[in-house]
Parts: structure tokens; sequence; C-alpha cells
């Protein structure tokens, strides 16, 4: 184990991303124990079978006991609930990081509690639709961009100790600001999503009307509508969570969208396909990982 | 050989799709004879250097001499031009199918022509954004649905005889009036890719403001915006082909994305998750092939 090795981690929260964070930690032996606390009994008895973790305690309180980093993978909405109610109980310089989907709220939430050894927001970009430790890998984290969202009231030592974690387990750590990252998510990740659903909502309404819509479906279908089947929770959380910014996108989009309703709706052809040809270059500069 | 097998095919236009059914129908040994024919000489040679066709003639009125089977496979903008020029060449009885993406316009075109042995519309939904003979492949058909688009003027033996086809190549052959296939592939082909260009604008110019929007684009961004990388002139062909069914659905697409932006906007997250169930088992109920 590294110098800069964790005491003992905890983890709240062990669903796919907790999980895997567990499972990548004690493979590569970065810290002395991984606690993980969930509050249903039988992810508890899971995450132990499945090497998550070195122990589930019964209560989130004893899971951060003398943790000297603290791991929050719940669900968005009880990331800022959890924290409160633990905040009496971190040791002294004990970090805590989150791993939710939107930063802003998180991070101002968790920075007004004056933690003792403070807060470092984080997003992993590892989004699946599936959830749960059942499917946690150690890997998860592999090649992955991992947003860290320090703001001035970051203790500089803390940040260090999140991004090294990030690294070690495989990720590309990236640093902003907490408001650029929540706009920047809101197009390429929320963005994307309600248009999944909104795409399932208009293939329903032409199913009902029989027309054979599903049956028709190909790639390009499944491409866009492939999250649509994610966690209806985890996503109103999410959503909700990053309300203005989800707005703003949809607005782009509309404007967006309008353009080339524009060219098709005025049978300006050669102005369709030069639009066309721009925005398949821009794919193709910008190919990205593997969807 | 089968007894319905093909005595000549001619294919025009050898893409992706002219060139795997000429490997499939070789392979299989559908035809005693498959020409093909492509504008451009160096299409040709690879042709025959892939096994997609026996000859490769240099002119289409060549290619289509003493067919009983001819294949319009060029760009959707190319085929009704083709078979006007070809018409006059066609032996008695020939059938005559293409594979363009939208059916309402060619259909009407081709039976207006009066053709010797008729006119059946297919679309095979092999939807790639790959193009060209190189990509070609002789299961690219395997259990993919094709659709065919007969109309009360189509000689019911010309049906069987391409239906017999798309079998024989391993697609799953669903027939239906042309202008339900386009109002369906407005909503599930046309529109995804019109999402995916738009979402490239969008990124765009949040990235030209200074955005890490590439840099966050995670499995949602790139399922959404695989195929903005289509070739440009291939989609404007054929959303210019299928105008008024792609606006139809792209003011669609408005309504329901209007319903997510209502709950969102006002703050009634259980409303807006109540709608997320609902396309999340929409999903999970028709889940397509994988994307």
């Amino acid at each position: 184990m590294a110098d800069a090795g964790i005491d003992k981690l905890a983890i709240l929260g062990v669903g796919l991303i907790g999980g895997s964070l567990g499972l990548a930690v004690r493979q590569r032996g970065l810290a002395r124990h991984v606690a993980a606390y969930s509050r249903t009994p039988a992810t508890r008895t899971l995450a132990l079978e499945r090497g998550a973790a070195d122990s589930t305690p019964a209560t989130p309180e004893a899971c951060v006991d003398g943790a000297d980093l603290v791991y929050l993978a719940t669900p968005v909405a009880a990331i800022v609930p959890t924290l409160v109610a633990l905040a009496p109980r971190l040791r002294p310089g004990c970090v805590v990081t989150d791993a939710g989907s939107s930063k802003s709220e998180i991070v101002a939430a968790a920075e007004a509690l004056a933690l003792p050894g403070g807060f470092v927001g984080g997003h992993p970009m590892t989004g699946s639709e599936l959830q749960g430790v059942e499917v946690a890998r150690a890997d998860l984290f592999s090649g992955m961009t991992y947003v860290l969202t320090p703001t001035d009231r970051t203790p500089p030592a803390a940040l260090d100790r999140v991004a090294w974690l990030a690294s070690a387990v495989g990720a590309s750590v990236v640093r902003m600001p907490p408001e650029q990252h929540d706009r920047a998510v809101a197009a390429v990740s929320h963005l994307p999503h309600l248009l999944a659903a909104a795409l399932m909502l208009l293939a329903e309404a032409r199913s009902a009307a029989g027309e054979p819509v599903y049956e028709l479906a190909a790639g390009s279908w499944q491409g866009a509508t492939r999250v649509a089947a994610s966690g209806a929770t985890l996503w109103r959380e999410i959503l909700a969570s990053n309300r203005e910014a989800v707005l703003a996108a949809l607005d782009e989009l509309g404007g967006s969208l309008d353009r080339f309703r524009a060219l098709l709706a005025s049978g300006d052809d050669e102005g369709l396909e030069a639009l066309l040809t721009l925005t398949r270059e821009l794919k193709v500069a910008h190919p990205g990982r593997p969807g």
C-alpha cells in the first residue's frame, strides 16, 4: 500500500458506484479497511460476499466511525441529508467526497457544514442504466473521466486526497467549478436522458394509434433510447437537483432543432445538407467513447 | 439453388446494402448470376474482388440486360431517376425492388412507370452509420427487419418474389403501406438522426463558449449522437424525401419534451417521477435490438 493510502474508507450507499469503488480499493490495496453501509441488509450481505467491503456495519454512524475518508455514493437526494446526520460523528481531519451526478446544490450544502477535513464534490462519469452492487466491478473507473469540483473553500489537502483516490482506481481526473460541471452534464447527460424518455412517450402514442413504431426501431432508435431504462427515482432526483441547467439545455436543444426544422420546412435542401455536413464533422472530430 | 431462385440479379448501387446483398445472394446460391453496377469504377473493381458480384458491367443498361430481378440500392435521390432511365431496357416480367429509406415518393413514381413485372418498395432496416462496399457483409440481413410496401397496384407474384429474396438472405419480412412505413421511420429513425445532429450543434455552441461538454460526454451522449457521423448527403436525401412525416415527428417530439419541461419547471417532482416511471416501463417492455 502506498504511503498516500487510506486508513479507513467509509462508503455510504453500495450501488454500482459505491460497490465498484469498494472492489477497486480492496483489489488495489488502497485502504487498510473498507467499511460500507447500505440501509438494506441484503445489500450489505451482498457487498461482503462480493468483496466490496471488509465490514458492513449495521448503522451509518458505525460505518464512518474512525474513517479518514468518507465516500457518499447514495442516490443524489440522500447525499446532503446523510452528510448532515453524520457530520458530528466524523473524526478530525476526515475528508468527505461524494459521487452525485449534480454538484452545485450538494457542494453548497456540504460547505455550509464546515466539515473537519473538508468536502470535495465528485462525479465519476461512469453513466450506466445498470444499478446495484450486483453489477459493481473493480474496473468500473478504468479510463473513465472523474470530475472533481473544488471551490475556494476546498482544503488543498482534501482535494489532493480525493484526486489521488480517483486516479488510483484508474480514472482520469478533471477539475472544474460545480456550476460549470452542472451546466455541462445538463447538456451531455441529463438532456439525452430526457430525450430518451420523450422518444418513448412519442413511440407509445404512435403504437397506441396502431402504428408499427416498435417493430421498425433500428440502431439509431436504440442508441437514443437505451438510457430510458434507467431508474426513474434516480433520474427524477438528478434532474430536480439540476433543474435550471436542465431547463436551459432543453431550450438550447429546441433552438438547434428549430434550425433543422426551418431548413426542412422551407425546402432548403442545400442548407440542410450544409448543416448536416457541419454536425457530421463535429461528430467525427469529437467521437467520444463508444456509447 | 432453389426453384424459386433468380436467373440474373442486377444490383444498381454497390454500397453497404447493395454489396451485402450481392455477397449474401452469391454465398447462398440464390441466383445464377449477380451483376452489379456502380458509377465509380473503383467500386466496381472492389465489388468483384470482395465477391459481391459475378460481373460488374460498365453501364447500368448492360447490368440490367436480361435480368429477372433488379435491386435498386443507390442513394435515395438516385432511385427514381435510375429507374426512369432503365425502365425501357427491362426484359418482360422483370421485377424491380429498391432499398430506399423512405417509400411513398419512390413507390408512387415507380408505379407511374408501369414496369413489365411490377415494382415492390422495400426497406431493409439495417441502419448503420457505415457506408460503402468496403463494409458490406453477407450476414448484414440476418435477423433484420425487412419492410416491403406493396400497394393495390403491386403484382402478387412480384411481391412473393421479393419477399422470398429478403427471407432467403436472413431477414424477417414485414409488409405495410408506404405511408405507414414513412410515418413510422420518421419517428424511429429520421427523428433520432435529427436529434443527434441537433445535439452536436448544441455541444459545439457550448464548446465554443469554453464549456467542457465534449470532455464530460459519457454513455447517454454517445448513444444519442452516434448516428451524427452518418453521411450528410445520404441523410439530406432521406429527410427531404420524407419531409412531411419528419416535420410531424419533430412536432410530436416537441410535445413530449414539453410535458417533461412543464413538470420540471413547475417543480412537480412527483409528476416527473411518474412520467419517468412510465417511460422506463415502456423501454423495458420494448427493449428492441441492441443499439
